[in-house]
């Protein structure tokens, strides 16, 4: 029996560079390929996805101006963060099972990620393990995301053997104490078709044939600021607390000592009626001054979009869904193809925008559209 | 000739759990089951039928704020209203003719009611007697709703009896003192196919093969302060003035003692060109000022539009068409699975927005979204 | 060769009562059995029809506050203007060329009209004669609305015969010194199919197989506060200046010496990219300042919006393309089964409101919506 | 082999009078004939096509209003910029590659452009050669648009070729440093089919069989205040900046000399996201304070445009694709019966708007409309 027949789930294989007219095409030519339980679920929200739409939509509330005479050429997208320099303002966002749109899995994504040259997101709920996906990074940089267990016993295990991978930040995913109300994996009646070698110590199963909303509720549900302090001090790691969407949340995770804010709505997928992730940005980065460097997620589809997250305060992007629809279509390769699509477009923008340095960016004002 | 083919109405008569994927669903699943002329008269609303949409459009124009670090598990969903403890903030609306929905009629619905363990308003133009109900209710609370006779004699004996058969609360319908311009009930020349047993004694007939245009105008047409002077002088039971929309006669109706105002814009079925039902709510909330509990109907359809009416000044919720909607696809079984529904899903929308009781929830902001 | 073949028009002859569900649907129906160039004349616009669409539109903007407790009932609907009593605040808008929509032309129009018992308006561009308008009036109340030639001594003429007709009051139309951009008629290539008895003496034919740009260019296109003046002085009747959509305009007729501001976009016939009319009507009521009668037309199709026009400084409303639809599909009968449907609709919404008298309409408050 | 052959493109060739009903019509009729990789490449945009819709969408946001009794009849639209006068407020843009609609080129539109009497605008990336459009033109006035190379000797000769050939100003683009994002081009991999010969002298190849990306790289990228006082002094004729989009930039096109503002987004071709080119006129119009003219572009499709854009601040427009779509439907018939279509819509907006001159344009008001 093969393992495809094993776990009951046919992932796209191939390997290969893909053309990039837009990451929008990217998710209907995957919508083709993908199985529809794993497609619907790595590309749908919960409730409504009224969530989900506005993170997108909302891109065109904010103007973008147009400059000339700027004396700009070749514009330079680097940065840094936490000590890490980037050829790039974008990386890899945490995502649980790769392995819906690849067989590689995560070692899929991290090589094409390391490829290109940014950080990888490794999340708890990988389906690979951290020696498989080291495979694909081949000593490029790492964070770790973690959904913490009950006990803090393991999420002691857990961080021991992060750490020892080589993560130099811990990710705490604070907007997952439950399920979001996923009607699509509802309707599929969708389980996991693989396990997650991280957290299966703490879970009842593997993790598969086990379904999200039963993953999450043997996980820990009630996280506060010590669990903060807690991370930070046992792995001796920055800590960024993702899924920050308001000025009072931004607040309480410094003053609980994170090390970053990030600015999630989980991609749409947690509670929905909330508002789109770019919505909350500006008064969050008011709020933070300056103190901690910020990573937005949810929304990003082109390059316009990260110089509108740029300049509403975001240090930085990570990238999800996109990356996803690369890994299904072209495996390693394709990841690399979305991110050089990425970065070709966000230069156009610089230069359309009169702006030679991720500095100029940030400086840069939007225009309110009705 | 059975009862079905003497009364010309084909109901649904299953009875089972089902499942809730969202009450949109339920919906559409109620549309293939139910008669179109039951099922348009359930459904519809009046003119353009632009109130009735807003109803529940209006909810994505504030946006819930997902909160993270917030401490909670196992949010607490209880609370009471009127001397009456709930295990969640939501009872059952009063609605007119469940029969249309199931054959069952309203001693289903209250069964369900009652096995969930909340609060049955019993409508005056019930199509079962308050005896078949009881059985249903098994001892369940019970609020009565009435369409008020020209003839205060026949009032009183309705009070009478509605107040022998155990109801704790009279809800007084104001907004009704001509019918609305349902137009898919005129297209359908929708007559009702059975009899109100409870108002028939101030009708020409029994209600059946009646427009409810012809028993609206039977009914009182002229409502004023006095008529819930009376009605709670009479019963000397708690009084609640049943389509309050604008703060105003929120005032007028407290001055005029009533003991709780019933914010409701009858779902949408009489004044189109109304707003939403949800828009007026903060408005009458203020004015209010908590000398009288507030009861939200209309346009509830999900657990985040619970949270976003008790957060703008409303003290529980009426649920109306999801429960027949219920009440159609599986009986007293069927209205449990929904009532199940909105408990889990409010639940979620309280551990994702940080909420442990009730208190919090009413404390929340929500974010205007343009 | 009977008439049809002489005119080349095939106009509906039906007379009937009709039923109205609503008068979009009427609309609906009238498309099937009107021939398509008279129907895409009577019911389009100028330019992208945006401004037509805007008419029936905008009312959505402004919602309705249902009241209760109000101590209304048999709300009284009766008003009156420049002397008239009316039943109803509405009354027939000018339209030329009622031939388009059935055979018996504006007499047909104006016995329904006379018989519901309001104002009609008759249009110097009618297709009938005045004495075949008279058979269907009856003797009841009459306005003349005036296109004015570019001569005088035609204009004293026509005003001689008008008010010979019984007139008592002339509508002076000064928005249509060039006509509007009607692409529907271009692509038709519309004529008219009968002549226009009443100013075939100022054109150069009998406006028979004439376009309406034709004939607007020989009619005078310079109009001026001057225009006023001659009309009040030679007929010695009061003026409506109709087509305002500015204060300013209002208060340059009044200055002139009109009696009455019409505020009219001309149905979105004319100058396409114009606002609703109904937009324009609350400052050009704070400009009137009472000082004397406002008519309202432009996109009325339901009692609703004769209540949100009267609570905007209306006085009177003016019906038009509804009552054609009525014509067409039941002759004079279909006219009052119209005239019979906005009766009661605004009765309705009168009582839902809260509404006893037109002077509790005029003072009723609309909520802003977004 | 006939050129068409060699060339591999069949352009449209028919020449004569066409009626236009609305530009919009034009485009979908020009879309029938017009080969797919050149159809889309001239009515295309950038990225999702966001700002080009909004470039015809917005102007719906601000309402035109009539007027009446106004004393106007056959209202003058004549105006003049820089010395020269015309019989109406707009102009043709410079567009490349006019072969792509016709196989008269630019040739084509300059003999409709001079018929009609207005000035034509040559781009440097023109098909045709100055001596072929000459032919067209026949001594009517033309401004050249310069796409600068990178080395300033050969922007020389192209400059003393325009001057020689009796350009009165020289237009810069200065919007377009780098290619928008031209998805559609990327899907039908749309190279131009034949050369460019005014530019080709800076090109690694005639222009034939090249992308837009290439050209554009090939040309200069660093564009500064300096490259504007050089066009000027090198020339001795006024210079245009072309694409200003903020007050900012029209304020440093000023200070390094520009004799004109050119507010424009490039017809939504290169920055996708930027608000539509309307929005920012107002503004722009401000900072000017009426030192130089400004010409505005970007979504002219009807008379009322012209009208909204010269009371918004421009002092003439410029037309682009409609023109293209006379010229591919009509040839240089073709592109006089668009110029005498927006002649005669735009006089028609002046009647209907009071207006008898264009000054009395530019003080109009427009209405907010939400």
């Amino acid at each position: 029996m093969t393992e495809k027949e094993e776990i009951g789930y046919d992932a796209p294989t191939e390997i290969k560079d893909i053309e990039v007219v837009s990451t929008y095409r990217l998710e209907e030519e995957a919508r083709k390929i993908v199985p529809k339980g794993g497609f619907d679920y790595m590309s749908g929200g919960s409730g409504d996805e009224f969530t989900l739409k506005q993170n997108t939509e909302v891109w065109s509330k904010k103007g973008l101006l147009p400059r000339v005479l700027a004396d700009v050429e070749f514009p330079d997208p680097s940065t840094s963060i936490l000590g890490h320099d980037l050829r790039a303002p974008f990386i890899m966002a945490p995502i649980a099972a790769h392995g819906l749109a690849h067989e590689s899995k995560e070692a899929g994504t991290a090589r094409g990620i390391a490829d290109f040259g940014t950080i990888m997101s490794i999340s708890a709920y990988s389906g690979a393990k951290f020696e498989e996906i080291d495979k694909g990074l081949d000593g490029g940089p790492r964070w770790f995301q973690i959904y913490m267990s009950k006990d803090d016993e393991l999420n002691k295990n857990i961080l021991d053997e992060a750490k020892e991978d080589g993560a130099t930040a811990i990710i705490l995913t604070a907007d997952s104490t439950v399920s979001g109300n996923r009607e699509r994996d509802m309707l599929n009646k969708f389980v996991y078709p693989f396990g997650m070698p991280i957290v299966s110590r703490y879970l009842t199963g593997s993790g598969k044939n086990m379904s999200l909303n039963n993953i999450y509720s043997q996980s820990k549900q009630k996280i506060t600021p010590a669990d903060v302090r807690f991370l930070k001090e046992y792995s001796d790691l920055p800590v960024f607390v993702k899924g920050i969407q308001s000025p009072e949340d931004a607040v309480l995770a410094i003053g609980a000592g994170a090390d970053g804010v990030w600015v999630s709505n989980h991609g749409g997928r947690q509670l929905d009626g909330a508002p789109a992730s770019f919505v909350m940005l500006e008064s969050i980065s008011k709020a933070v001054a300056g103190r901690v460097p910020i990573v937005f997620d949810s929304g990003i589809r082109r390059g316009e979009h990260i110089f509108k997250a740029l300049a509403s305060g975001a240090d930085i992007v990570a990238l999800g869904r996109p990356i996803l629809y690369g890994l299904a279509l072209g495996g390693w390769k394709g990841v690399r193809s979305v991110l050089n699509y990425f970065d070709e477009d966000f230069k156009r923008v610089m230069q359309l925008t009169g702006s030679q340095t991720i500095e100029d960016v940030k400086k840069s004002t939007l225009i309110d559209l009705k």
